[in-house]
């Protein structure tokens, strides 16, 4: 199942497994790109030397070729994230959270396929003149951290596909092999899949957390702390607290004493399920039960095989 | 291009023409009906006696089987309404904005096919339990009036596709075929299409109005007066003011004060471009020109087509 960016990564199938903070480390990336996805480590819980050991044990599998990592720009420290992964020699980045533009020439300079993650059209032609390859555009609907536009993966898809000339990877809310076709009919070239990867055996976020995905419906999640960074969480204590103190006016300040610090590591990765952020999108509704990365790629064919058949009894009659 | 929906219905193509307040009379639903969609006249604007003249004239033309009509339940008048629309002899009822439990048995005794819009899993079961033929289910993009939950068309199609067994019609965000496409990718039996719509040669609202939508892009609208009742408006002093008070924590009252009266009609048929309210879709960003509605659904034939043989082109192979 082969795109122009399929061929350049080197993946079997057009999908990407999201780098998620605590929940994708080198065991799922591995996993997924045993799968024929492409595996993102996800930096933006990892020291540097964390990082390093992640990434190590990663190349020194088979499948080190499409293994790839996910770098959030506003780290404070982002140069030295860079500089473990340039010395280990990683070749596929998508950077996230920040302007590409102040770090692109380092990654072009070291031979690297570089994708950044965007939430509107302006920022998808910001990449694109900084040099990406590729960019995810990734709609309100996705789990954890989201632009401020609030844009939709349906509307922002093909939005995004007719301004620029770069592949366009399609992300947020797809859990799927339905969204999965629905996305490539938007002119997607590949899907990243975040919260349907966050619920695998191999993810190495808690399991109750992985349980708290299985166990959302359609209305779970909701997008708040927008005055810091929007953040689509499930509704638990936190983020109830969080969604009433928005609706009171809560500043920016308020909302910062209010989230505190490590809710995301509480919440995904130590379990709390009341006090921690469980971030997760609103595909979390479509997901039903804990599964190998592996049985996660090949279900998603499946859905996929099956909706296009589908669609393939619709006829235009002329 | 047909579905079990549109047998039921005896109309050609599974698009729907959504009733919009003052923009769908009898003119917009007349001229898609003989493009082969369902026209939908939107009584939300109409008293009782404007809404009967718009369904005679409608009714005296050659496409009378294929027009239905739109009625927010919540009118305070509504029971007038709906006793117009049964005089009249309509046959297609969509209803919204409400409990179709109450009024459901009315439609059913006279045959109707009665289709209410919904925005969760939750709502799409209430109106299969009250007898209704099909839902529409609506995400968070849509324009105007919008449920409380922010579930994206993109999520909220397949979950409500495998909670019920009646057919469900897909709205929110979709103006092109790709999107059309993506819709019955989710399990979509047709469309029901609005922003779109509203910027056609027969639509009776404002050409200001009209020129909005066309000069709207990807991050033009917004979600606002979620205190009383949400609503996706274009961006413009009103609205802006409405989010800034929002922000503050404005309550439900202060938020009526700030509507005010009539700002529907001066921003969709007065064509106020500042202060009053201008309903689209995020799918707005994709309306480049003002078209007839035969050209609006031709063209989302033709794109879809496009689509459907891009996509063809993607095989898994195994």
């Amino acid at each position: 199942m082969q795109t122009p960016l399929t061929e350049e990564l080197g993946i079997r199938y057009p999908i990407i497994q999201a780098g998620m903070v605590w929940t994708s480390g080198w065991k799922l990336a591995v996993a997924s790109a045993r799968a024929g996805a492409l595996g993102l480590i996800g930096a933006g819980s990892m020291k540097p030397d964390l990082l390093r050991e992640h990434l190590r044990k990663a190349k020194a599998t088979e499948v080190s070729a499409t293994i790839g990592v996910n770098i959030p720009l506003i780290r404070g420290d982002v140069n030295e994230l860079i500089r473990v992964i340039l010395e280990e020699g990683i070749k596929i980045i998508f950077t996230s959270a920040g302007d590409p533009k102040v770090h692109a020439q380092k990654f072009k300079d070291a031979g690297c396929f570089l994708v950044h993650v965007v939430a509107n059209v302006k920022h998808a032609l910001k990449a694109e003149a900084a040099g990406c390859d590729a960019v995810v555009a990734e709609g309100f609907e996705a789990g954890g951290h989201n632009g401020v536009d609030e844009i939709t993966t349906l509307c922002l898809i093909p939005q995004v596909v007719d301004a620029v000339k770069i592949p366009v990877i399609a992300a947020g809310g797809i859990a799927d092999g339905r969204q999965m076709l629905a996305a490539f009919a938007l002119g997607a070239q590949a899907v990243q899949i975040g919260t349907r990867f966050a619920a695998t055996i191999e993810s190495s976020s808690h399991s109750n957390y992985k349980q708290a995905i299985v166990d959302a419906d359609d209305n779970s999640t909701v997008l708040t702390l927008k005055k810091i960074a929007p953040v689509r969480l499930k509704k638990n204590i936190f983020a109830l607290g969080a969604m009433n103190a928005a609706a009171h006016g809560a500043t920016k300040e308020e909302e910062i004493e209010l989230l505190g610090k490590k809710r995301e590591m509480r919440g995904i990765f130590e379990g709390d399920l009341e006090n921690g952020e469980l971030e997760m999108g609103q595909s979390s509704g479509l997901v039903k039960e804990i599964l190998s990365a592996e049985d996660v790629v090949k279900r998603l064919l499946s859905e996929y095989q099956q909706a296009k058949e589908k669609i393939d009894t619709l006829r235009i009659e002329n």
